[in-house]
């Protein structure tokens, strides 16, 4: 299959909202499979990168690293994958392949750098990669997952960054049955931590502000929701998990989280703040307590979360939306305003006539 | 044997300094154990502890938790020492011994507060315990350590502070034959991490800030010297180390550090900075970094560190130095002016005739 030209909606340097434009997909080459892309999830991601929160960015920028589809054609020397399969693509597209991290399916931390969905070096025009936000895609078989048959693809797209951010440090920090586990921020990541930790018998409290998620929390699955303003419940939990699932990207007062973990517990960051956090090292010392980040997860993990998936099945709770409100859809995200994930109606809704509302 | 009074070397509300007293121990119970003191280590924490610079303590004040002797008597129920015996005591006399934490042989992470070796409640008189700078202990058999015949006593005290308190976090987090590991510190605490990782078969780098503790550093057994202060050798040392064994009290750049972790390295915090660390999360997400505490350590693991030094022949390099320098001590101590930890000769020195020179 030949290079083609597709839609897609992103932003360029004359129009910094997103909007129609058409982008290239490379040809189809030996180890290539050509996915048309049915829906993509929505990740605050997309939203940092094209309004450049996280540094410059090339342009055209079209974002999109929870895809889902079918697969339209296949490079010759493809073994993993045939025509009208289900495929997914998720943040990554490419890395070294010879680094130890890579050799080890830990892509993620590629030491010469993985390449991205969006916004990496490539060798295809236009010079950088061009994510989800678009009707087709074409990418390396070895990057590619396969979704089970039984998974809505349209809830199984946000499995590809928000699921296996969440999956992958569970795993890696041993959450098992019978894990005391509290979930810190309830949104696109924080619900699958929910869904993921209940499945492996872990008992669930989900840590909120307000009152208000408390209904949401019980009915994803958690045993309990601690109210995270009220001092004397927040005091009475002292010593009581064996792990923080804290996926906040807003600044945020680590110190007082640690105070609820057990001797060995373990606080996993997957949020990001924006600021550095104070970080006590009595807190650490006397509980012999560690913090500990994750990103994302590798392409073999990724599989054994969509497989696991697939047998027990879980996926997302998302709000379908059609491509023109992929904008309102983010000012509706920036509010915390979803439950639990936007995700895009490519093949429903991109197309040469779609106008993204402002 | 029944109650007695001993001198021993300490702080009371008439007398800020070091200086001769006479203090209490109780009769030797069916359990305990009664040891003629003949070394006790000094740890920066005795400093701290009768300067009050980690908040008001009862009166008198005796410190000292590196403690070496010989049972002299001992309980009609214990078995697990007799009279003669090379015995040891560290930073802990009690504990609630109910608690998983005790259960689980981690004493120092006791629900109830473990009971440290000066400075706690006890049902003893004056109703704090009372440290080593003294000429007897009478301590529960459950919590004194067997030194192995073959070491010096005297080079065997820190073992019970500042050797179990890096040898405890390098087992738990896991450095074993091959690991890269570096440490930040060549103290007390600092030169015993390196004999340890050294003969768990790790690769071994000191941190330092100028090159004039490379040959000291060389001369314990580490493969490398890494002179922080150079910026372009500190760069060029980025993803290189699997641990960082940080032993540093004073205030000092943690992200900095991180940077010369490779991914899923460890960060392992004993040094316990009394400022908060500014922790950016993404330099733990980025590599999948980990940050971890540890208090000194358990009974059982200590036994098992002694038996290892017995074993191998390890101890600590110490100053010995005479009851009367101890406030001398100290002020060098302040000043790292010491290779690497000063052991008190209480056997040897001290007595009714003892005066603290100031």
């Amino acid at each position: 299959m030949s290079a083609s030209a597709v839609f897609a909606i992103g932003v360029t340097e004359e129009n910094k909202n997103l909007h129609l434009i058409e982008i290239p997909r490379r040809a189809v080459g030996p180890n290539d499979v050509h996915i048309d892309i049915e829906y993509c999830g929505m990740c605050h991601s997309d939203l940092h990168h094209c309004r450049q929160e996280w540094g410059e960015t090339k342009k055209p920028s079209v974002p999109g690293h929870e895809i889902v589809g079918r697969v339209t054609a296949v490079g010759s020397a493809v073994t993993k994958f045939k025509v009208g399969d289900a495929a997914g693509v998720g943040c990554f597209v490419d890395s070294c392949r010879t680094c130890a991290e890579c050799k080890d399916d830990l892509i993620q931390y590629c030491e010469k750098g993985v390449i991205g969905t969006y916004g990496n070096k490539t060798a295809d025009a236009p010079g950088h990669t061009l994510g989800g936000y678009s009707q087709a895609i074409v990418v390396d078989q070895d990057y590619v997952l396969r979704i089970p048959d039984n998974l809505d693809l349209a809830a199984a797209a946000p499995l590809l960054c928000a699921g296996i951010t969440v999956w992958s440090p569970m795993k890696h920090y041993g959450v098992k049955a019978g894990s005391k586990v509290a979930v810190l921020g309830l949104g696109g990541l924080g619900h699958m931590a929910v869904k993921f930790a209940k499945a492996f018998g872990a008992h669930v409290t989900v840590l909120s502000r307000s009152p208000s998620k408390s209904k949401e929390a019980l009915d994803l699955g958690a045993e309990n929701v601690l109210i995270t303003s009220d001092d004397a419940a927040f005091k009475a939990a002292a010593r009581s998990f064996d792990f923080i699932v804290d996926t906040v990207s807003a600044e945020h007062d680590l110190a007082a989280y640690l105070s609820l973990l057990k001797t060995d517990g373990t606080h996993i960051l997957v949020g990001g703040s924006p600021v550095p956090f104070d970080l006590p090292a009595f807190a650490l010392i006397m509980k012999r307590i560690k913090v500990g980040g994750s990103l994302v997860g590798g392409i073999k993990e990724t599989q054994e979360m969509l497989d696991f998936c697939g047998q027990t099945g879980i996926v997302s709770e998302i709000e379908l939306v059609k491509a023109g409100y992929a904008e309102k859809a983010w000012e509706r995200m920036l509010k915390s305003d979803v439950k639990f994930r936007f995700v895009l109606d490519i093949k429903g809704s991109l197309n040469k006539e779609t106008v993204v509302d402002i």
